[in-house]
């Protein structure tokens, strides 16, 4: 079964239209293209608690603060309609840029608090373009769920609290991370490694389970986060961006795992080929 | 007839959500209070427009810059809730403050372009407070049209922009100001002048009209504005803060009226006995 693509907002009005008239849960899972298991995870989630789900592919400028980056970014509409065929989504809708960005557009959603940090700071910009073209795309589909993975966790929180400030009336869940057999979080990246790149990659998760265990036994994290910096530039990444051990909730930097009250989770952003993966764990 | 004055944003979705429900169009008259015939003006287009209309009151801390300007800010429920009765609206809207502020609230919406000038300049965050408000006034009503005054010509722009970019499913319409008969704009903080200051601020509107006049046959604005603005002082204002000739469509300032094909508006803001006023006229 091909699922239709829907590229102008009003044939995307229209079915959002019929299906609220008809008291239909409609689901939204907005992605950047190039899909691959934990996106079908996330279809899959939308399709077990909505009644119509919309797949959403933009690739956004805005949230690129890197232009080599936003050039290199993977862009394969038609793989990525292939594999969702099986799925029985309801739209796929790849706007055309002037459905988003109008002549003219001059506004900007911004989140202060659990976007200052980290991604935040590394990437000046990228989650105003996020909460940005986030909010468009909740109002454009008129959706009641949206689903976004842990993977980004940061984007996560990002995304419920611009929802929940601007009240938009729709609820973020968010979706375990998936990963590969050796642990490395899926993300569209990491088609740009190297095959032994993703072997080097697959280093990543280990070090970061087990310096979080380390932590639930109520270890310090400088010292154990200083050892796993190491651990990972010897599994062969370049530079370590950061990797931060921080509130769960807000975000907030911590030197020790809180507890189950105050949960917590690390956090890392790290360079290998050229290429800049993230990861997050609980602890 | 008293209107049922809501403070919960839980209570006005139930009544949007039954509105909505039977097919009913929802108009949404924004305010801070202390109404006047201007903002009767606004709830009367809404009632000829709409199935079921909203006014709310709220006076928004986050688009004052002068903290003085707030606390003189006058709070009349009680007489507003009188002057509506007659009118025949659904709901009065006076969210408790938690209800568009809540704990952790922490996002902001920008409009780059038509903010930037005017009040834009002469009140840092102005517009972007306002933005904000509107957006989530807008969202939590679920309205299908808001009216504002053309009095807040500017603001007019800057919250149709935003709902357009935001893709917020609501049509922004723009009434007429509502004057004195001496062409006084009519405004809440009038009230904070003496009898004398009302006189005097009467002038304004005359020296507008007869500027357009002659901006409109053809004169050339630095050396017409620079009279205008010596009339304005000598009808008793302390301080002209800006008096400009912009494009009534993109704000952009003008040496001359452009023609019918790019109309043009004159913008004012003076000072007198301590209040700041503003006005705008067509040319």
């Amino acid at each position: 079964m091909t699922v239709p693509i829907i590229r102008r907002l009003a044939a995307l009005r229209a079915k959002q239209s019929d299906w609220t008239r008809a008291g239909e849960k409609v689901g939204v899972v907005p992605t950047m293209g190039a899909l691959h298991a934990g996106h079908l995870s996330l279809v899959e989630a939308a399709k077990a608690a909505c009644d119509r789900v919309v797949v959403t592919i933009f690739v956004n400028p805005k949230q690129f603060n890197n232009p080599e980056d936003l050039a290199n970014y993977p862009r394969t509409e038609h793989e990525d309609a292939i594999k969702l065929a099986p799925y029985g989504v309801d739209a796929i809708y790849v706007p055309d840029p002037d459905q988003i960005y109008p002549d003219g557009f001059a506004s900007n959603v911004a989140v202060a608090g659990v976007a200052d940090q980290m991604e935040g700071a590394c990437r000046p910009g990228h989650f105003d373009g996020v909460a940005t073209v986030v909010a468009k795309l909740f109002l454009q589909t008129g959706a009641h769920q949206a689903f976004f993975g842990e993977k980004d966790y940061q984007q996560l929180l990002v995304v419920r609290r611009m929802a929940r400030d601007l009240d938009i009336p729709i609820e973020v869940v968010g979706c375990p991370t998936v990963r590969e057999a050796s642990g490395l979080a899926m993300s569209s990246r990491n088609l740009r490694l190297s095959a032994a790149g993703v072997k080097q990659a697959g280093m990543m998760h280990p070090i970061l389970t087990s310096l979080a265990a380390e932590l639930a036994a109520g270890g310090s994290f400088a010292p154990l986060g200083k050892q796993a910096e190491a651990d990972i530039l010897a599994a062969g990444f370049d530079e370590v961006e950061y990797l931060s051990l921080c509130s769960a909730v807000d975000l907030r930097a911590l030197e020790t795992a809180g507890g189950p009250d105050h949960p917590a989770r690390l956090f890392v952003a790290a360079w290998l080929e050229g290429v800049r993966l993230i990861d997050n764990v609980a602890v």
